[in-house]
């Protein structure tokens, strides 16, 4: 048995996947667990991940007639009371501030005092409390349609926790907009969404299917819930992002009225729609491998790193005086419409250590610069995501660097399509489906089929029965999926929904 | 008696200041309360402004070495109480988390459940918490200095809360940096004030006096407390951003040590510095004047305006066209190297209304476009802060638009310069400097002397006076403010400063 190469990341995606995720995230230092419970803290390096996704993400929403505002940090309970499904799917799990002091006591202990007369919940959403502002702010049809986002902090108490996929506390961005008629509302519960799709398949590299949530899967409150999902490389879903239809449930809760051209007195429509830190997870799952983080060009803190090879000090000079040539170079270069960003590692460090910090840090191309290469005016040139590695002339890769940027970019979708296609089956019968989702190999529990297209009556029993036995869901019912055909696959009746299964995070 | 000229803001800043205040932010729909006590909703057009501002200091920071990062919302409270100060600055006025859930009770009331163990505060700012990690990220002095900013939402339940400049919830970034030498924090400290100096000058057009703090000003914990000092049109004082020298308190205090070159284990030095949302109510309160809003054109959401002037239906098509391609040639100018912006409104309202609409937000140029003024190829530009306004051919008008909103910005800058040195004074007694600052107006009780200098002994008991005879207080020892001579004006006694009295906000 050939002896297996040695990997960056151990254990390997095949070894055990999620402990994979959790080293992937720390060779690349991303983020970490915080001392409070369920928070992360953002390391400067996913910080700056996160700062790529808002600026592009917020191009996207100004560039549809979206604006920006900040609504408060919490909300009075009885805000939360007036949506019942609302209620109940928050209630759970939220963080509730009952006191406005700490005193000492007799032991000298800080102990809460003061006790609120309503206690507030630190916004796990904030329909509630925007609803209320939108109910001042709209009298007449002129008021409308307000289309807000807000970039923001939310709670939710979650139980289990994973850095970026699941947290107590995350960064998301939530738009609420509010129209004066129900096909407006959906129109734009609908170009969010293709919004959402584009940024992830565009910037991500990520590919998607956009559907609609089964009744028992959507957003509590909404009429509708349309979701983007995305396969990891365990095969299992991941909703990366959703946009709600949600009726005039929000309106009427808030009373959100307005005075229509006709004269009369109506309930607004209203959407809201969302995308979080999570996405970062999504980006590490679809494309990291086993040596750590590989990154989709366009979202990269960092473009092209250079690495002086310095051996001897008399080389130095000229080798960091060609270094620095080469970073102006690079620098003027334009890649999506933005710089290129460079930068040049000097720190004191072995130059295997150096090239695999970079190599786990996920940055798409190294350039590795030492006194041959000056010589011939040339550069070592190193992909991230195929690992092939060339000497080239300076002044090709100079010419080519935008290209082979974008080339990467292409990459990494056409590969996490590919991957996606390969592990998505059409599956006509009970049997099949319940074999497909049973894991061939007990000590690889992780690994699962992956998704499955099949025709289903669209009851709630079908989906709890899934849920038990095979702890599959309905990720979404594909709006490019087509119509289905025949029965359903699991009770036999008339198949309503043409729907795709998998195992989720 | 000549007729008072009507304003657009009603009271004037003469009739009632604190209400022109809230008058100015109503009328250009910068931010109004919420429900939630204490918690403001920041308007498109207010959250517009602090885009600018967090786009522009972001910039300042990363290019002074600093990189972002996010840590948790919430603290435990035995974090806040290993720092002395610290605990009896902060645990006054905060909200404390006690609970993670809410339940139903026999009424059908949702009350809190689930108590924590160990109760959370909302961060009221992030030492301890931050410090926490940087402890745990810390072993070597090659893993310093850490130069981090974050941008964030904190709490501090304040009892008396005013749009932007006293909120329970504000927007702010705060700046946690940790260092091998006192030398490098102390030049840390420093540098990022002159950030923020030469944010407040050169962005703001808001005049700062750079100083330090006394004792009884500082931040609860710091070593020193530098900020910056601007002056509002009621001559009161407004601290707009300040720089902490926090020496090894916190670093003792969370346990941040390091292995020095020489071998030996150092507890490190810290800084932290910070801005808020409070710089939007000091831009505010700058510029403003008795029609509304005045904007640096630096930080203004919309540059120009362009206002088509429709009388007749059969010029609409001809003058929406010239706007079209006005604004075509506007966008493609630069105004300190961002791309100029404006914008042309076609909302169907009165030519009067929209005019006022615009002055009341603020915007730098607006430009008007006529018939006759096509005819001519020329525009009716007006300035907002001078209220200039005078016919001007096209091609001149984009010749010089860049200059004109450079000189826009310098002169709110020089009047602002002006205004403060106008109401600025030396005093060499207690019976002037009590003269000054006793109103002299009954009816304007809001109208104060302005800044006084005066030397002082720096004891406490002086300013525990001034505070309760006039509500006066140091505002800082500034750092170009030259050394003391003589005696202290109050005591007699030798002077230790030579400082900045105000009354402030």
């Amino acid at each position: 048995m050939a002896k297996e190469k040695r990997t960056a990341i151990e254990p390997t995606r095949q070894q055990d996947y999620p402990e994979w995720y959790q080293q992937v995230i720390k060779a690349a230092d991303l983020a970490e667990n915080s001392p409070v419970r369920g928070c992360m803290v953002i390391k400067p390096w996913g910080y700056s991940l996160w700062e790529h996704i808002q600026g592009s993400l917020d191009k996207m929403f100004k560039d549809t007639g979206h604006v920006n505002a900040y609504f408060p940090l919490f909300i009075p309970v009885s805000y939360l009371e007036k949506e019942a499904e609302h209620v109940e799917g928050f209630a759970k799990e939220c963080a509730v501030v009952t006191h406005s002091r700490l005193e000492l006591n007799e032991e000298g202990k800080l102990v809460p005092a003061s006790p609120l007369d309503e206690p507030l919940i630190v916004r796990p959403t904030s329909e509630t409390i925007i609803g209320e502002m939108y109910s001042r702010w709209v009298q007449s049809y002129r008021d409308l349609p307000i289309l807000v986002n807000q970039w923001a902090n939310v709670v939710r108490w979650e139980m289990r926790t994973r850095l970026f996929l699941r947290t107590a506390e995350f960064l998301w961005q939530e738009g609420h907009t509010a129209h004066a008629t129900r096909e407006e509302a959906e129109e734009e519960t609908q170009k969010m969404l293709r919004v959402y799709e584009d940024f992830a398949t565009n910037y991500m590299a990520m590919p998607v299917i956009c559907g609609r949530k089964t009744e028992g899967e959507k957003f509590p409150g909404a009429v509708d819930t349309y979701c983007i999902e995305a396969m990891m490389q365990d095969r299992k879903a991941l909703q990366a992002g959703t946009s709600h239809f949600l009726g005039q449930n929000f309106a009427k809760a808030s009373n959100i009225k307005y005075l229509s051209e006709a004269g009369k007195e109506e309930y607004a429509w209203t959407t809201s729609w969302g995308v979080s830190t999570r996405l970062i997870g999504g980006m590490i799952m679809t494309h990291s491998d086993d040596n750590g983080l590989v990154l989709p060009p366009k979202l990269a803190p960092l473009h092209v790193v250079i690495l002086p090879v310095l051996h001897k000090d008399a080389e130095k000079e000229s080798i960091m005086q060609y270094c620095e040539n080469l970073k102006k170079e690079i620098s003027a270069l334009n890649f999506a419409n933005r710089e290129i960003r460079v930068q040049i590692d000097t720190r004191d460090l072995r130059g295997g250590e150096k090239t695999w910090s970079w190599i786990k840090k996920g940055v798409p191309v190294r350039v590795e610069v030492g006194p041959r290469d000056i010589a011939n005016d040339s550069v070592f040139v190193a992909r991230r995501d195929t690992d092939e590695k060339k000497g080239v002339p300076r002044t090709e890769f100079i010419a080519t660097l935008p290209s082979l940027l974008q080339e990467i970019q292409d990459n990494l979708l056409a590969r996490a399509l590919a991957y996606r296609q390969a592990n998505t089956t059409e599956i006509s019968s009970k049997e099949d489906f319940y074999a497909y989702f049973t894991p061939q190999n007990a000590k690889k529990p992780e690994i699962h089929g992956g998704f499955a297209i099949a025709n289903y009556d669209g009851s709630e029993e079908v989906e709890d029965t899934l849920r038990k036995d095979l702890k599959v869901t309905v990720r979404c019912i594909p709006l490019e999926g087509g119509e289905p055909t025949g029965k359903c696959i699991f009770t036999g009746k008339d198949a309503k929904y043409r729907a795709v299964f998998a195992k989720s995070y």
